[in-house]
């Protein structure tokens, strides 16, 4: 029996799913933890679970590295599964650049392409690469496909990929990529089983997680996204400011005299929810929290992504149906129903006690835009394009 | 009988007109060009018109200070109209940071306060405050009235003024401010004339000129602006980007090698219309060129434009009227009916016939939204601030 192994590295963690090959049925899923230069001494963990949640190993490895990690989960796997060694291994790598808006078989030479990318996304693309190359001389005889967070995104019209710079600029790559791909893509396929006929009108997809994006569709495909260049732009995140005037950037440098990696570690890693609240990045804690700035950081969460949904409309002229998805998006019923409250102008009519019940629909009957919950699952659509190279 | 004079100071020109104090009758505007230090050998040059636009003077002047020309002014006025020598002057002043929300009588000591704000807007602030200063010594016994670009828009609940950073910035200043408030105000003084008792509702009012924002209103009071900390976000603009990923900024100076001072040229004045055409920042010129790249811009212009003023309708829970102004806004049919256009999911249907004749209203009887073209008078503004203080 072949199975496909899925990758998803981070710069301090790495998830792994193995999946049977022949109907992608999840076989274990699991993640690395402290992974790479830490300040601390913390061991790098291992933890595996079945497809049942059932927990399989929960161990201390030698090392933080990337490559010692990942032949301790194939040794791991080796073990735990004989004679299930994966027929292909899909990775997430975050940028895929303008050109590529499939999945790519990664060699040498693609993984050298692909190294030319890591400008635009210095603090992702250099993890999934090292685990990609890491791979490819474990397994060299195995299929790696890299699966770009980018290439969903690829359909938009090129006047949603501009910023109003000079072409040269655009010419270079500084253009809006858009994010989350592999979770909208897994959206856009899962939308025709809820909304039949309307799948293909006009949808906007927020993916409400620790990163926070939307994602406009028109006929199931990329329009418009929220998310531009970098992860930066757009919602606000759990620690990332999203939209942001470039004006403060120049002025904390200029005025308050902050590096540039002053600035890039405030937008990145101080701002969003954990900036605003001075409590934590985690909408659960804020959400238990009775801090009026725990509060406020979700009000600000809340303004922000409805604003960023009703922009989007523009692009696919207007909306048929609204879809929450991701961490926040999935568990949440006082964020969707506070969105939804800012957008009822537009027609949206939310059904509370489904809101509440986290239901699969989540609009009134008579709502004339429907809104949804659906789980997105990033791992299925690695785990599909890794079948399609068994 | 008396007058008063409005000032609006920018890099290198100064803008002024003459009214008379009793009914606000326009007596002569004109403006002085070539101010500053500029690169070439220009001559100051003093142009004057009477409120029928008949030619009053065009001149000369010796050397490039503001002073001098403020001085060459006032002689000006007062060879022109005996005995009518200005009872107040009213000032533009771009920021009034997060305390002033109505016009300030100007002494040494709010002068010395309204330094403080010029780390917030650099390449503005200092020429108001410079003709401010120099009125003040040239004319000691007249009321001298700041009024701020800012204060319109006060009126902004909390949360529309902040970013998602930490609260510290917020309170060192780091907000939305919002800017054009003086022509907001006017448009929300003309509304009631135009729209009748919708002129309390739901109205965004997109100026659109070389600078350009919109705001949202409610009981005419500012809700909302596409213009944020500084004069750069929001929407594109003639040599400005509008909104932008920051993360760009991060790029540039990271991966290019720009120094933040080239990063500021760059979005402030090589971006925008002249930056995406390659030909002009100027509206008429790219509307007459059959040049790809300045049709790119004009589209661009406006698909930017949309978004933001469908962003502003979050804020005010939806769209009554639609009001266009300041010099594309009044003059450029093409560009509302683009934005009209892509706005019409909005339940917004344009009459094309009064669009293209410039007229007041511009919708259909039928259209759910109306949509106006209001022109915006912003010296006016700063002459009702100045007679209050005769």
């Amino acid at each position: 029996m072949r199975s496909v192994l899925t990758l998803n590295a981070g710069s301090s963690s790495l998830k792994f799913a193995l999946y049977r090959a022949a109907d992608l049925t999840l076989i274990c899923k699991g993640q690395i933890e402290n992974l790479g230069h830490l300040s601390d001494d913390s061991h790098t963990l291992f933890h595996a679970r079945d497809a049942a949640g059932k927990a399989l190993a929960d161990a201390e490895i030698a090392g933080h590295e990337h490559a010692a990690a990942l032949r301790y989960l194939l040794d791991w796997l080796d073990r735990q599964y004989q004679g299930l060694r994966p027929a292909a291994v899909a990775h997430r790598i975050v940028h895929g650049g303008p050109r590529f808006a499939e999945p790519l078989r990664l060699s040498d030479e693609t993984l050298q392409a692909l190294d030319t990318l890591t400008p635009l996304a210095p603090l992702h693309q250099p993890h999934g690469l090292a685990g990609a190359r890491s791979m490819l001389t474990l397994l060299p005889e195995v299929a790696q496909i890299a699966c770009f967070d980018t290439a969903f995104h690829r359909s938009q019209p090129e006047l949603q990929q501009r910023f109003a710079l000079p072409d040269s600029y655009f010419q270079q790559g500084v253009r809006r990529y858009g994010f989350h791909g592999l979770s909208y893509q897994y959206i856009a396929q899962q939308l025709p089983a809820h909304l039949g006929a309307a799948a293909e009108g006009r949808v906007v997809v927020a993916h409400l997680g620790n990163g926070a994006s939307a994602c406009a569709l028109l006929g199931r495909q990329s329009m418009a996204s929220s998310m531009g260049f970098t992860a930066l732009d757009g919602l606000m995140m759990g620690t990332r400011c999203g939209r942001i005037d470039p004006g403060v950037l120049i002025y904390l440098q200029e005025t308050l005299g902050m590096s540039v990696n002053e600035i890039s570690q405030l937008l990145y890693q101080q701002s969003g929810l954990l900036g605003v609240s001075g409590l934590s990045h985690d909408m659960r804690t804020l959400s238990a929290s009775p801090e009026p700035a725990a509060q406020l950081a979700i009000a600000l969460f809340c303004q922000q992504a409805a604003r960023e949904i009703a922009a989007l409309c523009v692009a696919i002229g207007g909306l048929d149906a609204l879809v929450f998805t991701a961490g926040i998006g999935e568990h949440h019923p006082r964020v969707r129903a506070e969105i939804c409250r800012q957008l009822q102008w537009l027609g949206l009519d939310l059904d509370s006690a489904a809101n509440q019940a986290n239901a699969a629909r989540i609009s009134t009957a008579t709502s004339s835009i429907s809104a949804w919950v659906i789980a997105t699952d990033e791992e299925a659509m690695l785990a599909r394009a890794a079948v399609a190279y068994c």
